[in-house]
């Protein structure tokens, strides 16, 4: 082959995910949009907050057009930086300052700098835990470390520390966390961050250099019912903030989003131009200009949160009374349903019969469930019941 | 080190160019702004279009927000694809379909991507053709390959075909060609062209597999006095164009741009698809979904290229009658000017005396010439000549 065959093959694979949202749009072509319920996808329907249209309108009648669409410098402007790390510190009581930000191009930007910052040799590992967002696999190889699964602690989807401990090695150089959790919706709870904390100093000292925590944090501000998300730098020194702003304010297409370096990370200066380094090979240059400057003016406010919370309430009292067993999210915009059978993949290809659109979390590697994304329309919640519990007959017949 | 050391010095290492600039606003402060000549940056001043920000406000106004900021596709909508297309095909007389394209986030992106996907061994060679952009080195290693430089053909800065020749190994996947050129103003001629067609339609015969051509087409409607730049697919089918609207639309900032894979490519279908896979494999997603459709709606539009001209021909006059040795730009926004002494540094270190911020070519593969950008106020430049006059006569002192 005279193209990169894993290349070839990243493109040519479409993700279950992106084939099920497909699947949706011929059926509705045939059976009515009404009638098909499509939990697939993880695109946000919270519509942007008012400050977003309004900042740009402004911007393009007020700033001249070399400021606002010319390149900031590769780190990202100071005003932005700066706001950041003010609307931070006053809300979680950390103490950054505008040096500690790289702005990027999105959450996936975010976690390819820090892989590629941090990799010194093929033999490095950055360990994920289970369930988690495929992707993670993709972004590590491509920047030439290989990724470890802690497979999933499906009681309550913290963190199996046991499992965890085995998992590390000489070659770790990190650890992903994903909270609160796509595809779970759990929300790690300062208990797990600070046992995750100490098991990490401890194995950062036995290794004689630092295991970094990742925390990939698009969904920081979607959580429900009051629980704390704890901000994790407090916790552990070696913590890079991998965030987006493609949750919070919607603006997935955007591409905007930072990586942290704090202070107290281990020679911080050496890490956050290694990123910086690894920023420009990726061929990233500068996040967005225009909405850098969005940002600055936006910082804090977010989508109707609202909304989602109302989806969830819906969503989970009424599978949970047709008697599916369902985690109750407390975080993001996603439920995990356990599969009626053991094979989640089955299980979601019998929903398709009923144009129930939910995907299977064996490529989350968590098998046995389904992830059933609730950033949709209450309308269509509602409708759904009645398949669902078709689909929920459907296996009651058979026993 | 516990980071990658590659990407530590990316990071730590500032570039020249982005030096030379800093010491400028740090002369501007002593000195007076009016009183530094930055001729470092090939930051557009021309502003963009009204098509632009009037399409934003627009979108902001009548599209919603899901629409407007969600995730496209990764290769991008399929409105903005056909109108590059059809926009193209009408100018050039080409036959692009939709499909032919994959969205970027600008040229750095879209050479990125290419690098990658060809690249197979590490033995694999990316030529490029001297005085270059020095950025080219840092994307093709971090795609794993190898750069190979000819050397610039100074008399006219087409290309030395025989250095070329003796440049092409087993291991050569593409040229990379930058036409008009940044930093030598230089547009390629349509037999020059026609010449490289034929000598790698012979090579890649000899080799067994395809030698792409990589065409980085930035400037591409930068060009002066009705000089033709040659559309290179209809030359040689195994051309990817790498393309940008930082510099057409004066959107350096936004980072938008696309790849297209003809159909006459080998295997057009095979090479897409790892072009797409790269593009996930480095993180970017998708490319910018507003601006996506700003060039849906601005395609072919240009910021105003006459007053770019302008800057030409009075910079070209005032230099050459001064008694400099220039190479007339065709193109682009750069101005070629032989150093008054062997070395390029040296000069360019004299001309700072004079508070001239001239760029040495040595970075660019093309000692004994520096490069002055020209996308400056026009002003500046008249007040300049004083500064290049006084810069021209310490050399003749010497004599």
């Amino acid at each position: 082959m005279f193209v990169a065959e894993d290349m070839y093959q990243l493109g040519s694979q479409r993700s279950a995910i992106r084939e099920l949202f497909e699947y949706g749009k011929q059926r509705a072509a045939v059976v009515g949009a009404e009638n098909v319920y499509d939990f697939s996808l993880g695109n946000p329907t919270v519509p942007a907050p008012d400050c977003v249209n309004e900042t740009i309108r402004d911007l393009t009648q007020k700033l001249d057009s070399i400021s606002l669409h010319g390149y900031t410098s590769a780190q990202g402007d100071i005003e932005t930086r700066q706001a950041i790390a003010d609307y931070l510190n006053k809300t979680y009581e950390t103490a950054f300052s505008a040096d500690n930000f790289y702005l990027t191009m999105g959450a996936a930007a975010s976690l390819s700098v820090c892989f590629r910052a941090l990799t010194t040799s093929p033999e490095d590992e950055f360990i994920t835990i289970a369930p988690f967002f495929p992707e993670y696999r993709v972004f590590v190889e491509a920047n030439g470390a290989k990724l470890v699964v802690v497979p999933p602690h499906t009681s309550d989807f913290q963190i199996d520390f046991e499992a965890l401990e085995k998992a590390i090695s000489a070659h770790t150089k990190g650890v992903i966390i994903n909270s609160p959790n796509n595809p779970s919706g759990a929300v790690y709870s300062k208990e797990t961050i600070r046992k995750l904390a100490a098991l990490l100093t401890k194995k950062s000292e036995e290794n004689g250099t630092p295991i970094f925590i990742l925390a990939d944090e698009p969904y920081r501000e979607i959580a429900y019912d009051g629980v704390e998300v704890p901000y994790v730098t407090k916790y552990y020194d070696n913590t890079l903030v991998c965030y987006s702003y493609s949750k919070s304010l919607s603006l997935p297409g955007e591409r905007i989003g930072y990586v942290i370096v704090p202070d107290k990370v281990t020679e911080s200066k050496t890490v956050y131009a290694a990123i910086a380094g690894a920023g420009r090979a990726l061929g990233y240059v500068c996040a967005p200009s225009m909405f850098q400057k969005v940002i600055a003016a936006c910082v804090g406010n977010t989508g109707d949160i609202e909304l989602y919370k109302k989806n969830r309430d819906l969503l989970y009292d009424g599978l949970t009374k047709i008697g599916y067993e369902c985690f109750k999210p407390q975080g993001a915009f996603y439920m995990f349903v356990k599969a009626l059978e053991p094979d989640a993949d089955a299980f979601c290809e019998r929903a398709k019969e009923q144009d129930l659109l939910i995907v299977s979390a064996t490529g989350f590697g968590c098998p046995g469930y389904a992830r059933v994304s609730y950033c949709v329309d209450y309308d269509m919640i509602e409708r759904s019941f009645s398949a669902f519990e078709k689909l929920y007959q459907s296996y009651r017949k058979e026993i």
